[in-house]
């Protein structure tokens, strides 16, 4: 119908397929799956590209983990044209990241860097905010796991990264556990804050209980202007907001069938060998407002006994 | 976090895991899920249970078709507790339906009759209803894809069934083409035609946009008051809401734990045999407003070339 459709003018649409997809498959994807995940963005008219984390090897293992777990300047040159119009970002956690790897932005084919925090992390992701902003580079704070503190808890960490050298504000519902209409309280809080100070706000969804695109579509509506999505909705547990479903509805300047080329190339092949997507243990998490690894669990052990999973994720609730 | 609920005390839920599950198993459910299914509804919370289409069997064969689609009285009767509490539905679609098999409502083990029309068939609707308030039944009338009518369409199609012995009119997006701002629209049309003149609206939603549950979450807020679902989201294509997703959401009188009982002994097995749920061809055929037969066939088929069936939804559409 398209008939809600906002203004795409404003929009960011950033594709975090690696990142996030990276998740599932600890960040194995080979150069010709980037390059044609780059390919396929550039021509839907994406406009950033997320290449992984920027963790320290000196905290993860390279053994252990793909290369987009660390995206180093030169795997980043391998698979990304100079001229690239795309915007590049790269994730930036906290307590996980060598700041000391960043080189000053004339340097880097980094373009954005999205620094990601817990509530309680806020002071230590300001404090990286301001390094990556004195480097050169656009910069997001990404707060994690929004459902896990009080209204109260969500204003103060959001006044003091008003106070920070961030572009943009971002709010994360991790464990999947928002409905629309507590998409738009948080978003709006996030809005009146964010503007008084000239940034932006962002909105990360995860599907666990159906409800990724419908969350983004609320964040959009009361003024997101950045958005998360992912590939077939490739991500951890129950993933993220489909791409696929972005472009169809923003329209515009985006096309959709660049991405349905990449969907049938590169992520039907991938789907037959990882799981990622809704189902009924995601709900219960979701509705539990926990973190989803028990339903991941629940999942790879091929268990179906959904009423003792029930108990079990309540019960560690109280 | 279900800061957002709605006051669950008004609602009418409606399980039609039967009817609409049916399209998918051509209504070939056996006695034992039927019963497992009653037994969890009940238990649930469930409002009403459809139990599948009254159609007229001088049109369709009983051998093609399980006993679902034609929902003899016997066979209600063999499943359904006499003392039952769950109120008990069944469908009756415009032309397909013998209206001399419908015994007065004190002789039948029915209690709802939902009349189902196309937009250009409400006058036929009209009189199905009013006969069957005649019998003493509780009467919906249920529009179906009204995503294929403008809104002066649809306005002169409420303004009939107004007129009639209708007790609920219902929006079915039988295409999954609305966005929540559009449900926003016609719901809020809906109610402000039937408070006028004391009828309760419905929503019924379809999965295709990955929407179903997030729809039918905005159709409440706007004051539908009955509402369809089915266990495991189970019907044609990409399925409906799933009853347990609002069961969870709605909380209250309703639990979820009887759902989860019945989704692990009855909808698990099903799904290894059966196919239903959000897939991109879905999306494509969603974002087209089209009937979702065309990407039923392409899974069917198997086919995965996502481009082509693009062209071939859209090229129909012009």
């Amino acid at each position: 119908m398209n008939e809600s459709k906002v203004s795409q003018l404003n929009i960011t649409l950033v594709d975090v397929t690696l990142r996030d997809g990276g998740i599932v498959n600890d960040f194995y994807f080979d150069d010709d799956f980037v390059k044609a995940l780059y390919q396929a963005n550039w021509q839907a008219g994406v406009d950033v590209m997320e290449m992984g984390y920027r963790a320290s090897d000196k905290l993860f293992s390279r053994e252990k983990f793909g290369k987009w777990k660390f995206c180093d300047e030169q795997d980043l040159r391998a698979v990304i044209p100079l001229d690239h119009t795309l915007k590049i970002a790269v994730m930036a956690d906290v307590g996980r990241t060598d700041m000391s790897t960043f080189l000053p932005k004339e340097q880097s084919i980094i373009d954005i860097v999205r620094v990601a925090c817990y509530l309680d992390q806020v002071a230590e992701a300001v404090q990286m905010v301001n390094t990556l902003h004195g480097l050169g580079y656009f910069v997001s704070c990404n707060i994690m796991a929004i459902t896990q503190g009080d209204s109260q808890t969500v204003q103060n960490a959001l006044q003091m990264i008003a106070t920070s050298q961030a572009d943009v504000i971002y709010a994360t519902d991790s464990f999947g556990a928002l409905y629309p209409d507590d998409v738009k309280n948080i978003i709006n809080a996030f809005v009146q804050t964010a503007k008084a100070c000239g940034k932006q706000v962002g909105f990360h969804a995860h599907n666990n209980q159906n409800l990724a695109f419908a969350n983004t579509w609320q964040a959009l509506q009361n003024g997101a202007t950045f958005i998360d999505s992912t590939m077939g909705g490739m991500g951890r547990g129950a993933g993220n907001c489909s791409t696929e479903q972005m472009l169809g509805y923003l329209g515009g300047k985006y096309s959709l069938v660049p991405a349905l080329g990449f969907l049938q190339s590169w992520v039907q092949p991938l789907k037959k060998q990882l799981k990622w997507g809704y189902d009924v243990p995601y709900l219960i998490t979701g509705l539990a407002n926990a973190h989803p690894r028990q339903a991941i669990d629940f999942i790879k052990q091929q268990r179906s006994d959904l009423n003792n999973f029930y108990q079990e994720v309540f019960s560690k609730k109280e």
